[in-house]
């Protein structure tokens, strides 16, 4: 499951956190504000979080860290008028070739997820995206104002098909490889906020650069036919980068030949005990943490800093641990990821094995709230437009 | 209203062409073949038109005469079970800036012109585009096999900018002015295409390209799926282009300022008499066929080849008026336009002026029905991608 709007980055240190839990969260969401403009077809009260991800299987503990737990943070930690949508956004998983077969067990995987994590169905509306057409069609609107100049400079496009980033349209392999939904999906990934008129996007530092171009279609669009649209701030969560257990330099990844590699959230303590013992680390005697010299310690001392319940830098806990083996180490990791993710497991399983039918009517409901919010957008849209 | 689907073309000898109406218009109505494949997931019975046009005024005779006519004429002559489906695609619009209130008006306006020149709702299905949503989801999904070079080789958003046919994608006018939406509505019209499978789409010489880029969309994506969408035959009017009254080397068209350049379908019969005669011709005392020597006199004559009900080609026309004055021939041209067009216009205003509810209850239940169409196209198309 690879997050469309939320990445991890390294944990580096962080000494100036301390406190109580909730001042150390608050300080870790940075609001970005990347342009001046503000909402203006919304009182400032009107607070809409939105965030997708893309159903790429079942999550490690990367995506976790990452970006979902900081969704499920959002959900419990904002006021009750804050409105919160998270969206499976399938389409965006159409940009590269899928398996139909694998595709549809991978939604409901990525569905059962969210709801396995904490997300309350309550407080949160949980949905496919292809459930609601109205993304497809504001997409088609927004492409009417979005510059071809602007998509072309953007990377990710170039990243997918390994180009280098000065790549241009006319270059050969572009031309022959590049489908216009892979060059077009920033446009799809702004109608995704801008149809639920969020405010806040919780987002990866390498996002930054789609809620940007965003900004600037809701503002071009507001420029051409009145204030619709708020000017989304990017929410920038906390960079952790959980790093692969077999080769410590890269990030945990679902590509990797080696499942050893990753501790997926459906992982049993098993094999989450195994994976752990296996890590890559090194012969030095003592703990330390230092991502260069020492990637397989260091690594193994951001998981349990990003997974304990005290608020300490990954340099704290490493100088709390300085006396400890390595092998003690790693059997405090599985215990800390075991007593973490065992929940999150059970629940999963529960929902997928035995529930079925849950997890399905969770999300028809969804997807009923979420057309009926942006059908609301659509039809300011449509009176703005003359259609 | 421009033609989005199809455009008129001159209308140059045709002398092979004689016998009774009714195989006059088989033989205009030439079946191209671009491609091999066949419709695949339809019996070949079930045959299906669609065409579109683009809500730009009230429809002046070369629209008429290249178009619409041929839109109720193959409602007429096509079988009880030939799926007969108009839209006025009212999305395509907004790829050039639009004021919308003037956009909303051209739209009803269009509606009720269709209505006026004799389509019937009770057998053709009559919708504004913006109204299905599919058509939106349906080209997200298509833009996902589309290719960005076949797209940029296009010429249709390098006129439109008024640009030269060679231009690239990266030359800095293109970067600078070109939106999304104009680059990429070729994949929304194979989407407007596709999502009713239609097998038949009239359209203008000029529009061939884009029946072709449909017809490429539909097999890379049944290559990538399955046998979903047939792959749709260009259905080629004859070519019959009105020109301007005021100077007949150009095309009729909505844009020139000298509104006595041309004919609305909802010009009065003074308006008619008074146009037509001051129309441009030349000083020559007799009537000849000449469209490069003599094209104001020669565009009268097409006018009239094209309005009688006798099948005859526009040398014949000129030969059995040859003896005839200019004036004459301008007065007959006038009678024989009023005599055509004041049904035409009768009921439009009637439509537009005292039935205007009438016109709603139309589009509601065009809607209704392109959405079911459209919808199970959709079924199909989710399930063999696994959404």
């Amino acid at each position: 499951m690879a997050t469309l709007f939320s990445r991890q980055g390294r944990c580096f240190p962080r000494r100036q956190i301390n406190g109580l839990r909730i001042s150390y969260r608050a300080r870790c969401l940075q609001t970005s504000s990347l342009g001046s403009s503000q909402p203006p077809s919304r009182p400032p009260h009107e607070k809409t979080i939105f965030s997708g991800i893309q159903p790429t299987g079942v999550p490690h503990l990367g995506n976790y860290l990452g970006a979902l737990r900081e969704w499920v943070r959002l959900q419990n930690d904002n006021a009750t008028d804050t409105k919160l949508i998270f969206s499976i956004v399938d389409l965006h998983a159409l940009t590269v070739p899928q398996d139909a077969s694998r595709l549809r067990q991978w939604r409901r995987e990525a569905f059962a997820t969210l709801l396995a994590i904490g997300l309350d169905p309550n407080r949160s509306t949980i949905f496919y995206q292809s459930a609601v057409s109205a993304h497809a069609e504001l997409m088609w609107i927004l492409s009417t104002v979005a510059s071809m100049g602007y998509l072309s400079r953007m990377t990710q496009w170039k990243s997918k098909l390994k180009l280098p980033e000065d790549t241009g349209l006319e270059d050969s392999a572009a031309k022959s490889k590049l489908r216009l939904g892979l060059f077009s999906y920033p446009v799809l990934q702004a109608a995704d906020i801008l149809i639920h008129r969020a405010t806040h996007v919780p987002v990866g530092e390498d996002q930054k650069q789609h809620i940007e171009f965003t900004r600037y279609t809701a503002n071009s669009f507001n420029h051409l036919y009145g204030p619709i649209f708020p000017s989304p701030e990017a929410l920038i969560s906390p960079a952790r980068r959980v790093m692969s257990l077999k080769e410590p330099n890269q990030k945990m990844s679902k590509s990797h030949p080696d499942d050893r590699s990753r501790i997926l959230l459906t992982d049993s303590p098993e094999d989450i005990r195994k994976k752990i013992k296996l890590a890559l680390t090194d012969s030095e005697p003592s703990i330390s943490y230092d991502p260069v010299r020492r990637p397989g310690v260091s690594n193994l001392l951001e998981i349990l800093c990003h997974m304990q319940s005290k608020p300490m830098s990954c340099e704290e806990v490493a100088l709390e641990h300085r006396s400890t083996s390595i092998r003690a180490l790693k059997e405090l990791v599985a215990d800390t990821l075991v007593d973490h993710l065992s929940g999150i497991r059970d629940r999963y399983f529960s929902l997928i094995q035995n529930q079925s039918d849950y997890v399905d009517s969770v999300a028809e409901a969804g997807a009923q709230a979420a057309r009926a919010n942006a059908e609301s957008t659509m039809k300011t849209v449509r009176a703005a437009m003359g259609l």
